[in-house]
């Protein structure tokens, strides 16, 4: 499924604050819509980001076990905070072989390990970018009830001090409400 | 790098044949052009099929050591004969977990394993599909010299007759020959 994320002045979601973590930030936005497989019609827009859902890439079956045991799907109601974060690795990441890949990810960086703790509170989805000659080669929406964001950043505190994020040159911290009901545009 | 295959009446490639191994074939072409990264002008075609080059999934470091030690080069003068075969996996597969994949991959069908002893004869290029959309997951070009293409049937016969082959739901495969000289549109 190919998702779009358009940020301008117009969607369900109002944006609170686009934080640039590492590089160049993204321009003002004061809403974002999202959109899937083109079903919606987007407004004109400051930026859009496309990425596509896919499979796995390091995620083991034992790993997917405890993942789907407790992760959330989107659009819950009370889940009227969001957060999309585009990020892209650099070239020595993705010219490591797949197996140093993987064991960067999790056998060193627990980048699942560290994160199921934080579930069910948190929802979210995985969208790639990088073979499609996007600029972010992933962009990760998350769902969460408000007052679950401290959760939240403690866990993104967490996988930004990992040997993973050394790879990351550019991250973006896009923070979002929904501003017309949890149902609106979702 | 975004590569584009087009089928039809143009092209530095003549098409001996083009063989449905599995699910529909392709229409009728006499020519094929390949075009990287937009670069070529491209002609008016009966079929077009995209890919592009990205990290790999299933290598592991010392497989790739042990590939990159014999591997040729796409463009050698004497590589007159070329393939592209186009497939697709099944949901099946792709529903399957990273570990899983690979253990398929490699671990019990041996296709890094059996492929090695038919280098240098066979040049390589795996282009992805799948996140674009496109009706084929993978396009893999071989180049090799007329003399070596019983050897690449060879090797065919073996990958086909792997458990990783069963989850294969559609492939082609099409053969061609260099018309215009071993430099033309190459």
């Amino acid at each position: 499924m190919l998702v779009t994320f358009a940020g301008g002045d117009a969607g369900a979601w109002s944006v609170e604050r686009i934080i640039a973590v590492r590089g160049p930030g993204l321009p003002p936005a004061t809403r974002l819509s999202v959109d899937e497989d083109g079903g919606a019609t987007l407004p004109a827009a400051a930026w859009t980001l496309r990425g596509v859902t896919s499979n796995e890439r390091y995620v083991e079956r034992a790993e997917r076990e405890a993942l789907a045991a407790r992760q959330p799907p989107l659009g819950r109601p009370e889940a009227t905070a969001a957060a999309l974060i585009p990020v892209t690795k650099s070239a020595a990441w993705w010219e490591l072989a797949q197996d140093e890949r993987r064991a960067i990810f999790e056998e060193r960086s627990h980048h699942i390990r560290s994160s199921l703790p934080y579930l069910p509170r948190i929802a979210r989805r995985l969208h790639h970018g990088r073979d499609l000659g996007e600029p972010f080669d992933f962009l990760t929406w998350f769902e969460f009830a408000p007052e679950h964001e401290a959760a939240f950043d403690e866990l993104l505190g967490i996988l930004r001090q990992t040997e993973e994020w050394r790879y990351v040159e550019r991250e973006v911290d896009i923070r979002l409400r929904v501003t017309s009901g949890p149902d609106a545009g979702r």
